[in-house]
């Protein structure tokens, strides 16, 4: 194998595939990067076996040559050493040419590197997906589907079913949900193709994160794949596979009240910002707490008291309070990530008790809800 | 105690002054920020008994009213909760209430938070030093000096002299040198004020690299007063104050050669780039060692090799090289430091031999110069 490419085009697809790659592995050739010189360009593959990332160079882009091939093969090198390498090469462009024994020399400028590389032959396959029933969504709207529900997963693996997300597809509308049992986010999305059959699938939380972070924000389209074990995200000049979680994910439908006692309409800003506040004398005790009660004159009050560090109150005026008067505590912390995670700049709170799980929704948007359960400490 | 401050002030003020508050003390009045209103303004002090950091705010700057007190007074503030409440309050003034038993209200728009302070009485008094014989450096030149030296103060408390800096001043002469033993970095600087007397002392590197980022990049004059155990550092509004490390600092004169063998000047960020790349295959073995050797046509060549990963040969061109052949082996570490260090793109390495010392200096600089043990390998 021997090829000339662009430095540029190489260092973004090798941190593409590092996403992947862990040096905590039992496999030991899943360390290094695996690439793949054909005569249509270079593929570089990382995989830690649950997610596995395919970057596709191709030899030309916008008629301006990319790589050079001068003779095709495979290779994998050492990620931690190749990608450090790639980063800090002198010139625009980099030789990449296997020798006998797989010894694999980089050149640029007047640096030259002589790596060990293993042998390509003996890097796991990735997993054959047959591209039937595949749907479509934008980019930036698959980031912000991610970005609102997965930071609800649990971190636990107690119930290793909630480390994920649970993705629905039925009627051409997509589900996402998220929930570690103290807590639900709820993200639901029209999908613009035709979608053969229903889907219930839990993709790892990781495997999402890493996912959104792989993707540039724009609005070209990601094709998605659902399999029986494997999603698979196909976006340009990238495959991302992850494998999904065994398990029946728990029914949050039940969870979610249709009825209401008191609905605040407030700013989510102020409301976040007030919280932030009262949560900074919470953090020592009662895990981050926070109290929060209906006032006099449309007002809503959130206050916090560590006897030992001292108090805050927090007033905040709301635009429209219904119903009964309430006081109920939550923490702090799971209210500041429900509200980060909305869009939209005012936002109702629903609560049908003190006792009650609440929900919270951008006004004017019904596709999406965050869900928290109280603490009891009125 | 009463007064109304512009927060953006105080919260400059509160984190200068936490940089010399840590939660590791054993003064437990030490983790408070002493809060003192007089008729001229609001003092801030922060101190972990190392350090000491005094903020002035005064009543008003450029006939703008900054603070108004409304009555004086003083208490002591945890740190910790004190400094995130004033980075997060939401208006542009804040009101600080001292009320009956210490209790203090902090108030900003409809936040309102009450801490439990602390008797400003039993707060340690700062040293007392008489303002003799006192020298003047420009901010810039002071932030110079210490980023140019402090890198080098060894990090091991064995020999607890050497996490010093040491610092002399003689015929209006500053000459700061810091050495772990294995490298050693020098830098002088002229000064503008007379100095009475001579001075030979060893201040933290630590609480150097503290005062260094408590000050701004400006030409404006620091006083510096040193006395047998503290130096004090005056900016505007700011007071610093640190203990002097007890001991003799070793006799470094005899380290640096007077002589050299093998003279090259070379391009410093060229060399750095190189050295950085070398190291990426010298630091799994041999503690990050890099081999140096001058080939023909005036060029060095810098490399590494660790059987088991690979190895690197990078090779650059130098201005020009006098003297003898050579064939050497150093960190790459201390090298990439020693060249952050000096300013100047054009740099002249000094060797004498590969078993002696060498010296890094910038071309047509001769106030600064770093200097590195070589390793045996060759």
């Amino acid at each position: 194998m021997r090829f000339v490419i662009q430095r540029d085009h190489l260092l973004q697809s090798v941190q593409d595939v590092m996403r992947a790659v862990t040096s905590r592995t039992t496999i030991p050739i899943l360390t290094g990067i695996k690439i793949v010189a054909t005569e249509e360009g270079v593929t570089l593959t990382g995989s830690d076996s649950d997610i596995s990332i395919e970057s596709f160079i191709p030899r030309e882009e916008d008629d301006k040559e990319i790589v050079e091939i001068k003779q095709t093969g495979a290779i994998v090198l050492q990620a931690k050493f190749f990608s450090e390498i790639v980063k800090k090469l002198p010139t625009d462009t980099v030789e990449i040419d296997v020798q006998n024994h797989l010894q694999t020399v980089i050149r640029s400028g007047k640096s030259e590197f002589n790596l060990n590389g293993l042998d390509a032959e003996e890097y796991p396959h990735l997993p054959q997906i047959a591209e039937e029933n595949l749907f479509r969504v934008p980019t930036d709207l698959l980031k912000a589907l991610i970005r609102q529900t997965v930071f609800a997963v649990s971190t636990s693996e107690t119930r290793p079913i909630l480390t994920g997300v649970n993705w629905k597809v039925e009627n051409n509308e997509l589900t996402c949900i998220a929930t570690d049992s103290h807590r639900l986010a709820l993200r639901k999305a029209l999908l613009e193709t035709e979608v053969e059959g229903k889907h219930n699938v839990v993709i790892p939380g990781k495997s999402l994160t890493e996912l959104s972070k792989t993707l540039d924000d724009t609005a070209e389209k990601v094709d998605i794949v659902i399999t029986e074990n494997q999603v698979l995200f196909k976006a340009k000049h990238l495959l991302f596979f992850s494998r999904l979680l065994e398990g029946n994910y728990p029914d949050t439908a039940r969870l979610i009240p249709n009825d209401s006692k008191t609905d605040v309409v407030l700013n989510a800003k102020e409301f976040l910002h007030a919280i932030d506040r009262a949560s900074l004398l919470a953090r020592e005790g009662r895990n981050n707490v926070v109290k929060f009660s209906t006032v006099e004159d449309y007002a809503i009050e959130v206050s916090s008291n560590t006897p030992e560090i001292g108090k805050v109150v927090e007033e905040i005026q709301s635009q429209s309070i219904e119903g009964e008067e309430l006081k109920i505590s939550f923490s702090a912390k799971y209210m500041m990530d429900a509200l980060k995670a909305l869009e939209g700049s005012e936002i109702q709170v629903s609560f049908t008790g003190a006792m009650r799980p609440f929900v919270i929704r951008p006004m004017n948007d019904d596709t999406t809800l965050q869900l928290i359960l109280p603490v009891r400490t009125y």
